[in-house]
């Protein structure tokens, strides 16, 4: 059990009445309870909360009139992670899949798994299946990927990053995801905060079904074990930005941070492994 | 109120123990009334139904055994199309959309609404809005495209089909999509049967939200107005496979069939428009 | 009869051995000659000039230690070009085009021709031929494209561009060069330098042969008539780059120049054009 | 030193008058000899033999009219293969590469060699240079494609091989010449008759900058080695159609072959290495 103080400020230049529609808040699971939660905006309008998609994720819907506009969310999260699962936590057969989890074997904007199959069995299909298989997808990605920033843009999809061998967090998540899936393991993405990242922001990782649950993994080792707070789940990135808007507005400055409390222990950074799970 | 006669008929020849996941039957939905319906697989095994994804779609799930297989369906069903909208029907401002459809103007796997930003603006920015709007993206993909057989495969996307400028119905339908989504019209993909296509088999179609309600349109012009029936809905196509399996299988034959009652009157085929809507 | 004073400084700093090829250096043709040129390296090393490929580009090849190293070119050239053509200028049939033109015809890294077939036949089947269909190509392409700098990188189509409808002046010259491939008209891409470039840098434009010559055309409209000075032609951008290097070099920073002679009368911009002509 | 007898015969019907390009006659090179060769058509009419592009290629050109046309051509070809070249054939550093190999470093259509950087460098930089990578090369491509008739077209290019991991013969060459030029490797297309290929058709192979000569690769092991006669030289298959037209013709049917003579010994196919150079 720990907790994680997480928060954003976003401050945008609007031209034009804009509709924006905001997924910054740490959702609530299960694993994940949210606690001392403040959302604010200046000047002071109205947030609409919304319900959207199958994922269960929040959304704030608003409408600003042009000039300077700042979103403020900040958040103490409690985590109670699945400290206690082992290498046995196994793949669900095809036919056995609960039919909610059927659609994160598809293929999706970023994550073109279809094309990936013949990549995937040959390189992960001697492996032992489960958790030990999705950890070494894991492995495969972060060692065959160069990190690099601005290397990539919000058209690059899991195809191009295979190609090019580099990318940042969401192309490690979303090849990671599209090989998950060429081998018939649902996949889906996650963003949300992630302790110690650097340089700070927000962060995306994702999760595979596996045994009876979804598992949350990072392939860039990025974040420390226990630290990835989640806001939203989607099939990829193109589900849940944090921000989207109608209209014409300009990010001029964008904050995300992620801090243990101070005086909590220090947290080693490990490889890639399953971290917590959510219902 | 019309009455289709729709079915189909799957024969496979398995090598292995295979899992399949067939989406044929005809959706119910407050338009659309399945009557008399057959689901017959032989040899006799166990057909699961399941309720997949955020659409409202039903699938058949079950093991086959190795050895030759077929799937055999038909029904009846009554359509209660929406015969009185008129041209007014609007489009809903990102403001006032119901969290529901908002996955929709989402850019996925076959419809890369997020790159045809540009050509939408320019082609369709100055058009009336609402139904008219539709129609008008209807209309050029019709006659922007050439509909050629085997000119496209199951990797091509509306990207590919804007390029190139030719493909099959289901083709039609994700470019028309994309350029909706791209213009903040929230669209999806149907896939099911329809009436008098020539050659016969499944169809792909699409649809757009307006007003409050999302309505049917069809890009290719080959089926009549008032002869679709709706199967399955998903983001595109990806979606909505007539039939996925894990396994070892050969498609030997379809059949696919949709044709009016005998003795109905004549229904001509009309120009691609709104003509059923689905709660 | 005009004259254009052209130059370039090129600043790097090498972190290990280098080899540089540039090109930079105005050519050499039957409508333009270099006088007063200069090219000068600091450290001074030897520069090799290269004859390379088939377009009768020269080249400069060095080897430059660690450290810093500058390029400075600067040439006063002569132009005469073909001020007398009129709209006749006709297209050559693929029987009857001189062998050394067929290369232009096919396809090439940045220039898929062989995708835009439908799209070129149905837009640009019905015009004239000749010279009046390429200045519309050039026409549409300027009226269907937004100049975006930024938009794009070096990994960008003609194919990306058609899709998404943005790009700086090497997309808006592969864009029309796949065009009139696709319609049988050969085509290559012209580096150079350009009169009143803002913001100044090197230009990349376009040629199209027709009756019996290679004619220039820029379907940015960015430069003024008879203000492109060729440095180099080839299939597309990928056979022309300014520097090429094998190594570790970092470009500090880029001074590109192209102005009229002080006293010169001002020459006013037109639109897209065939303006010189070479051997 | 080797006599292979190779020929082709193709049928076409075109509907209208048309002009075609063939690429089908065996090359002269310092290492390859055509003697007895016989190309002839039906109906007779006249071809005019073209040189082409800067890779030395000579094509046919005629212009037929309405109705039944039959190309057949024959030859018996002398090889002089290189047979005592040793491991050491070395890499040329960029900065001593002849002027005429560099094109050959470029992308082009369907070798982006400018995207597998990363991929290259990672997998085989740490390899022993020279003719050692070419066939760590060739070997990586055998190993990792999958030889599928159909699956791929003639969209289909390197980069697209390299996601899917499958394809024909034109494929491996195309991702085998990517390869080599990310790594600084001037490497090109040939296309050409092979022996004991299965089925029987015009092949696809690839060619080194090694040492001071280009060096024959077939990543596919289909053809025997000491077998391989070019046709046409370049940077990839876009340059090297054996037949291309303008006007409506429909190919019937294609026979392709080649054969040692009877009584020859029997050659033992062998793995992909470098087998004949030429000037």
């Amino acid at each position: 059990m720990s907790q994680i103080y997480v928060g954003c400020e976003l401050e945008y230049v609007t031209a034009s009445p804009t509709s924006f529609l905001f997924q910054v808040n740490a959702a609530q699971t299960n694993r994940q309870c949210t606690i001392n939660e403040n959302l604010s905006v200046s000047p002071g309008i109205t947030l609409t909360t919304l319900d959207i998609g199958l994922h269960g994720n929040k959304a704030q819907r608003c409408f600003v009139q042009p000039g300077s506009f700042c979103l403020y969310y900040e958040a103490t999260v409690q985590l109670s992670p699945e400290v206690d699962f082992a290498n046995e936590l196994s793949e669900r057969h095809f036919n056995e899949l609960p039919s909610c989890v059927l659609p994160y074997l598809n293929p999706s904007r970023y994550c073109e798994s279809d094309l990936l199959g013949n990549f995937a069995l040959k390189q992960f299909g001697p492996s032992p299946q489960g958790l030990v298989r999705v950890r070494s997808i894991c492995d495969w990605v972060f060692n065959n990927l160069i990190y690099v920033s601005g290397a990539t843009d919000s058209q690059t999809t899991a195809r191009d990053v295979f190609v090019q061998r580099q990318g940042v967090c969401r192309d490690y998540a979303h090849l990671s995801i599209a090989i998950c899936r060429a081998l018939g393991i649902p996949a889906r993405y996650v963003c949300g905060y992630a302790v110690n990242l650097q340089p700070a922001d927000f962060h995306g990782f994702f999760e595979a079904y596996l045994g009876e649950d979804w598992y949350l993994f990072d392939a860039t080792r990025m974040a420390i074990a226990g630290g990835l707070v989640r806001i939203a789940t989607g099939q990829d990135a193109a589900d849940v930005p944090f921000a989207t808007y109608l209209g014409s507005a300009l990010l001029k400055s964008k904050k995300v941070w992620a801090n243990l409390p101070q005086g909590a222990p220090a947290i080693v950074s490990q490889p890639a492994q399953a971290a917590t799970s959510t219902a």
